[in-house]
């Protein structure tokens, strides 16, 4: 059977996490969050956190369109956006890296120097790595952090009446996608959301105070809002009029002829901060200097995801991007 | 400029590491050992070990020669084995994993099968990782443990006068590979040598307490050797005849006809532990239940590396495995 029809990435997961151990007693947070927590020392200590992604050549980055700076910052920033997803600090990165066998050294150090900026910014060090050669550049970084345990917001915690707020604009990584794969030159705003995103570390710490669940958007805001739903047992309502789009996002949606809250919902890897919070804290999360988006409400309806639109009409809540479904 | 020009994997590794941050405050040991030392809590809590490996189809392993636990089991040894090299115990494991579309679920089912013998044996938990699509199967593991700060082992703590020491027989797993390679069938013992090694975590507890710098066998002796050298600023010699060779290795170098030295010297994947230790001390490792062969000594003459023949003739020792010159 292929795994497209057991239903795809998260079904594998899902399977593949009953095959192996996947506890301990240190265990706060394992599979099932945007990185998991460790306890490695007794609390008030922070809580470890660890979470990993791999970016494979034509999947996550195409050499054609992206600079190996761009390539580097990216593949450095979405994990950091996990780190800052659960309230942490980033800390410690380690790259492995699979290189075809004519690659340039050049373009291998550009690759670093991009990864280097995004360290630089988040204060994070590189301590180890692995690098062979193979087929298609591969990229995996596994990044630690820590959190105090005060602070930690997992997917888990949302709870009924709360706010669902994201931290800026969504769709526009998915727009430019389109509009490359259309053969037209996105803007410069739209490309450097596509090629080199910057995660929102620089809020996070003042939300996760405030905030009850939290997550990154790295799939689209419909997939992470059933992530919350699922982990929290609860379900929610998106209001799509309140969906923040940037102008270069109706555009591009206008000039291909598609609708752009499709990009927000589906297309994934804004990596804004998508969190619940009791809707009375919201403005002290301004006060703090944070730019937010309320877009919905959590409520007690277990499971049930509805995009109210602009009339009030309920449909179920679009998914987000699969890598063996697409 | 391609990498195989400017000295392969290690000297690319030394240029990248120059391009970003590489240390920080609670850095014990950042790149340049087999895992990276952390301290994440006031001694004499213990140093958080981590390591990452990533093995990608064709080069790692060949699906048409191993099966799918057999893959699992060697990713998952192998990091084990950085982690018993360091002196610790292996912990918390992150998997990411890139298939190829058609992967069928129950190849990938056994291929966790694998990694979750390995996890169980060593009392791991897997605690995330990721998934995505490519044309390799590529699998990297990171792997986290700890050690006591009076245990933990580095390859720069070398004295000269030191014994040069390994614990098992070397040169298996390059065997194997050459009879596959050749078209030839490997004896049972040669193929799961290759195919499924287990590291040598069982006694990694037992001699850290008593050695000075420790290091995996990942890319043959005489790499860990200089390895052991350039860190502790040291020079060694090997005695060529001391240096343990399964019989059916022998036969494998007699049928091929391969000096089965080289297989030790420059094979790789043998997955035993080299280690520097007082003289004095080696029986008491072995009154402790530790087989183990001493193959040379550590010198003052820094930097120089040298094979002794039975007729007491000296030559450069040899390198190891290079993924970029290979």
């Amino acid at each position: 059977m292929k795994i497209e029809e057991i239903g795809g990435e998260f079904a594998l997961i899902r399977r593949l996490s009953e095959i192996v151990p996947t506890t301990g007693p240190e265990v706060i947070q394992g599979i099932g969050d945007d990185a998991a927590v460790i306890r490695v020392a007794p609390e008030p200590a922070p809580f470890l956190l660890v979470t990993t992604d791999i970016l494979v050549e034509e999947r996550h980055f195409k050499r054609a369109w992206a600079s190996p700076e761009q390539i580097g910052i990216k593949a450095a920033e979405c994990n950091v956006s996990d780190i800052a997803a659960m309230g942490g600090r980033a800390q410690w990165m380690f790259v492995s890296l699979v290189l075809p066998r004519d690659t340039d050294v050049a373009w291998t150090e550009a690759l670093y120097g991009g990864i280097a900026r995004s360290c630089r910014h988040h204060n994070v060090a590189l301590l180890g790595g692995d690098t062979t050669r193979g087929a298609q550049v591969t990229i995996n970084i596994t990044l630690l952090g820590s959190v105090s345990p005060d602070h930690l917001r997992l997917r888990s915690h949302a709870r009924p009446g709360d706010a669902l707020v994201v931290t800026g604009s969504l769709g526009a990584s998915a727009a430019a996608l389109a509009l490359l794969g259309a053969g037209r030159s996105p803007s410069a705003y739209l490309l450097e959301k596509h090629l080199a995103p910057s995660c929102r570390m620089d809020v996070a710490s003042r939300i996760a105070p405030l905030a009850h669940a939290m997550i990154d958007i790295s799939d689209g805001l419909g997939s992470e809002v059933g992530h919350i739903c699922t982990a929290s047992r609860v379900g929610a309502e998106i209001w799509a009029a309140a969906v923040p789009l940037h102008d270069e996002v109706r555009m591009a949606g206008r000039l291909l002829g598609v609708d752009p809250l499709q990009w927000a919902l589906g297309g994934g890897e804004d990596f804004e901060l998508l969190f619940s919070i009791t809707p009375a804290n919201i403005p002290r999360l301004k006060a703090a200097g944070v730019t937010c988006h309320e877009v919905g409400r959590v409520t007690d309806r277990t499971g049930e995801m509805v995009l109210i639109s602009g009339d009030g009409d309920a449909t179920p809540l679009g998914g987000g991007y699969d890598h063996f479904k697409e």
